[in-house]
């Protein structure tokens, strides 16, 4: 069939417990460009996302500024100073597995110089927030995922909301088609659209993910995965799916008006215990 | 009656449970112009209360020192750095649905300024702490909502803190018919005091709250409410309601004497689960 | 008798349950002179001291670098930027009940010359750490308190920490009596001495204390009860008691060696609780 | 034996109840020289592990971009703002007991000098990450211990990681042997091998250890035990053996992917305080 409801057996599936020899090289070397000076947040709670759900090792890109706010909560990570001009003059970090770039970035053009800059290379690129202005996907040989709000969609199709809210499924899986790109249409069910056609939809999460933020730590989640799992399709399907059931986790404790994106990470791991057993 | 007591009962009324469609912006975006370099705190504690109780998205204008201070435990807000004077020459972010200005802030031509500039502006206005300089409210649209405690109180007033306390409710009463503003007169019994003549009395509450801070949490619950729920009237009450219910909460477990503001944020969810439950 | 020993019994007798009318003004402001750039964490500890306690509002005079760093954990207090500086040329925040001055300060002539220009104001200052250099005590009003640990106190006496640590009850008798101030000699046992003679010997604490930091939340914790309790005398023995009484519940939960000073005021209002029951 | 499985008996056989008198000065004092601005965390990590673990003072010789973002997280500590450079340059703090030096660091030029510097000091010298680029280690009266994960072995030793990891033990015990220094080689089942030809094996941990970080938060705690314990041997086969214990404490609750190393030393004091029982 085309599309399929990605459930907790699909999860039980594909992720498996951890060689016990592995390394932070086992898991992958992820590059997040994300975080100006007056939207830092929106990188931390990505870079949170990444490191909480199992990357080996974590680069965001940011400025100097952002990241002294982010580095406090998150040490583990290292950081490319005013990442984004650096890699639009074609610098670029050796041994990275994956990138995302966009969360709390507006300079459209610096973003270009920046995916120009990275388009040949072979690593998949997660393309989010303020990378997903109007723009051409150009082929090339890794996967581009996109992970665009409904408001955001409409940017890219050109299409209005409510078109989109009526025919979510057909319209990502056409744009994903046309365009070569794994689609992420947020919202409740979000769907996950990939160019052969085929696609998920999400049934895990809840209104407390109604809240700025919860996008960003969904897009770290899903460099996360992408960096540390074999396979891409279900990496990006657990993404989404962890990052709503840590939603439904955590309404059992506080109401669903008081969760706050920083609050997914925290119980990301408890969750991934009761479902990655053997 | 003109005065009622706001229980329980009033708040499991007014606040249901959310849309399962609904998405960050069903929740309004609020604008707190609060925190200076010498008191980055007031604006911490202010953006805690209204993304801890369900804004959908906080834009926070402040002094960069002050943001970056604040961003580590806010990283879901997002900031308007030298907010005060950029608002002062007219510049104003798009979509925001209410305003709050005051605590931490200290410059009242500054402050005065930027209430000029928005005052003709649609949009409820919650003036605190340092905006509540002896100030006259010209007629507007929208409703002003003021908090004040008792010495705050006795500045706009002329009143000894003496008198008012004597006499809280028909004082609070006057004031919020002549001016037309919504009147919070904080202290144990907090008094919400409306133009109509009506008002309510809270009950929640305790000496725990007797601590500077207190008073900024509430001031970011009440634009929180405002922007996520529909009733501008039960949203103040059940801002007021529940801050004192997080101190009620917080005594059980810590002697009141050691409660500080940014406790009662890390309770609000669950206190909330409790009385939301349909 | 000339000492006791400082027990459960007098902290149940001399801290009771705080009237439900009371305010932030109620608890009194404290100035807490602390914390360099290189040593900006000991200014934090103490703030935590003081607020974790019960004081009503606590100002911080400290460099605008360590403030940037306390601030981020410690939003309800407000902070006077370059206040050594500030102080040391005649400045003073209104409205102050008590001060505490030293820790992590270095620069001597600095602090004596903010200690002359407060001698005169009728306020309790404690005196401790970085403030604690060779150093005569003029008469003044209002009681001195100082806190040296056998190290510092053999600074001010001249005596070896071997002689001090063998007489450990007559030396500081002799010294609060001779200089007319309250000496609370720190380490396993503290003791206060008072200049009319008599003394406490605390019994409460362990050797988790035994870590860089310990002293400084202890400097917080007095100040913070000299503002908000009536009695200065039970204030300082209460604060002993309760900084040696959070160490002994700690270690129930975690081993001495990893218990740091910041875990001090976390479990604060929990021992609060049992003690303050009326 | 020539080899030991390094167990729970050995770790509360060599791990006792502190004396009720101690003092910090008891536990010593070590020097951290670690994090530049792009790697902050790494200095946070092993500053955590070292006062967590039991250290009396620690002093962090790092910049003060990064001491910004440590100082919030380990007010407990203090800070040689610019650190590297001072060192370099010959100076050096009084009382220091131990020095660790690497994490986070990349300038091999100035880390050769801060250790030509301190060659002569009768102090143990942990030499991790970026100090353990290929170097001669000249003869001198104190213990050095090297910390290399295999690929930095690798780099020390001319050898490939392959090599290295198929025949661990040997070639730690030959480089302990030749240059007379103590080498603990990362990874599962970690070796520690010294210059006398005897070593341990460490059998606790898993691959939650597999993320970038972990091996800061190592250094410290070696650096911490080295400070606080009367044995050099035990102090290194504990610190590696409760690193690892935390590991296997920390999956109970949390998935091993969402593990990160400012985990660790949260539930240090819990695991110590199973095994320091008498
Ligand atoms: N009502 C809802 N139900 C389920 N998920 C939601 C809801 N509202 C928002 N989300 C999720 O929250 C995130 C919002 O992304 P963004 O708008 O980029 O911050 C996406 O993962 C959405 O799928
Ligand atoms: N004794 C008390 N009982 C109940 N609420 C209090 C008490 N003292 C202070 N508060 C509340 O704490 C806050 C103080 O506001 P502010 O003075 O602006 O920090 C207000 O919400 C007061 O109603
Ligand atoms: N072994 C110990 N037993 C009880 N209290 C201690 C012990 N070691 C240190 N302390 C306390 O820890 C604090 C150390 O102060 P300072 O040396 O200024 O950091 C003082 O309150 C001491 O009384
Ligand atoms: N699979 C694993 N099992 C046990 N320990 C591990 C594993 N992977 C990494 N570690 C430990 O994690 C730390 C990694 O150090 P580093 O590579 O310097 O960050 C070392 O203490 C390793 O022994
Ligand atoms: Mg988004
Ligand atoms: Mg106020
Ligand atoms: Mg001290
Ligand atoms: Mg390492």
């Amino acid at each position: 069939a085309k599309w399929k409801i990605w459930s907790e057996k699909d999860v039980k599936r594909t992720m498996k417990k951890r060689g016990s020899n592995s390394h932070k090289g086992t898991f992958g070397t992820g590059l997040l460009v994300a975080g100006t000076d007056e939207m830092p947040g929106s990188a931390m709670l990505a870079g949170l996302g990444a490191m909480k759900i199992g990357i080996g090792k974590l680069v965001i890109a940011t400025t100097p500024y952002a990241a002294s706010i982010i580095a406090t909560r998150l040490p583990e990570a290292t950081y490319l100073h005013d990442g984004l001009n650096k890699l639009a003059v074609g610098t670029f970090p050796d041994g990275i597995r994956a990138m995302a770039i966009g969360p709390g970035l507006t300079d459209e053009k610096l973003i270009d110089q920046v995916l120009e800059n990275v388009w040949e290379k072979e690593i998949p690129l997660v393309i989010d927030a303020g990378a997903l202005g109007k723009r051409e996907f150009a082929p090339r040989k890794a996967p581009i995922i996109i992970t665009p709000h409904p408001g955001e969609f409409s940017r890219l199709t050109g299409l209005s909301v409510k078109e989109i809210e009526a025919n979510r499924l057909e319209i990502s899986s056409q744009f994903a088609l046309q365009k070569n790109v794994i689609v992420v249409l947020k919202g409740a069910n979000t769907v996950i659209a990939f160019p052969n056609g085929t696609g998920f939809i999400n049934r895990t999460g809840n209104a407390a993910l109604a809240k700025g933020g919860s996008g960003d730590t969904l897009t770290g989640m899903i460099l996360g995965l992408i960096c540390s799992e074999s396979d891409i399709t279900s990496a990006i399907a657990n993404a989404v799916y962890l990052h709503g059931l840590c939603a439904d986790e955590l309404v059992k404790e506080q109401n669903e008006r008081s969760i706050v994106a920083g609050n997914i990470t925290n119980v990301l791991g408890r969750v991934m215990n009761r479902l990655i057993t053997d």
